[in-house]
């Protein structure tokens, strides 16, 4: 199963695209994906959309994954980035991928194996259970962490499948 | 000019779609998309999408317009609200239109003429302004007013280049 991740912003959205084989991950692409100041904001939502279609029909992932957003307690932040969420979370459901949300502490107990982890601690984990990453910012780790994520519940559900 | 005015939500967008020629308006057709609840908020916004892109296919507009969104103060709210106007502010860029945005007091000044009307008044005078629209529910006459506003201020804007 082909996994993509994606960490959404208005200004940088991270992906990442792992293989899940059985209990085995392969680190398959990850890189970020920039939105040009100026222009308007429906102009860079445009953007953002057209590169992440790209980044789906390059790596043709089964299934997406985003991360829970943290809800800033700044509104007028919290709608862009929630503008820029909406379009990470349609490019995925357009191309007919089941698209799954996660919780951040979810996330990085996927990872590193509690809730807690701070960044460093992620992207060095991220290093080991993925070589080959290139993780150019914290975003596309971020995006290969929540790939990760969806990967280890897809194979539990699939094993209590097999069991049941 | 063909305007296509969106009042976007997450469970109700309105639209509607105005004709202006000089100072002359017309009511081409107005409406309601409906998102399902459930099914995933991917699966939501890709219908949102989906059904807005047969509204501009089928009316073909020759620019779009949104108002822009009061924040909440509740973030889980914003964020959502967020999403659904991400792919407002996406479904006519993506078909190669300009996308504007104006402030909700701008939008009522330009249809009753001072930024503090209430929904009925506004209402009214877009039934003035624009015999035949149907305003199925308040969102569609959002949807009408952030048109006629766009509209309005194509026009003051055109003859200021045609002064100058």
């Amino acid at each position: 199963m082909r996994v993509l991740g994606i960490d959404p912003g208005l200004r940088r959205t991270g992906w990442g695209v792992i293989e899940a084989h059985g209990n085995r991950l392969r680190h398959v692409a990850d890189g970020v994906v920039r939105a040009p100041d100026g222009g308007g904001m429906a102009a860079r939502l445009a953007r953002l959309h057209a590169q992440l279609t790209e980044v789906i029909v390059a790596y043709a992932p089964d299934s997406a994954a985003v991360e829970e957003t943290f809800v800033n307690t700044n509104g007028a932040t919290t709608l862009k980035l929630g503008q820029a969420r909406g379009v990470a979370l349609l490019a995925p459901a357009i191309a007919g991928m089941p698209v799954a949300e996660y919780a951040a502490n979810l996330v990085k107990k996927s990872v590193v194996g509690y809730g807690h982890a701070d960044k460093t601690q992620i992207g060095a984990m991220i290093g080991v259970l993925l070589p080959g990453a290139t993780m150019e910012t914290s975003d596309a780790a971020d995006a290969l962490a929540v790939a990760i994520c969806h990967a280890h519940h897809w194979q539990t559900s699939s094993q209590m499948r097999a069991v049941s």
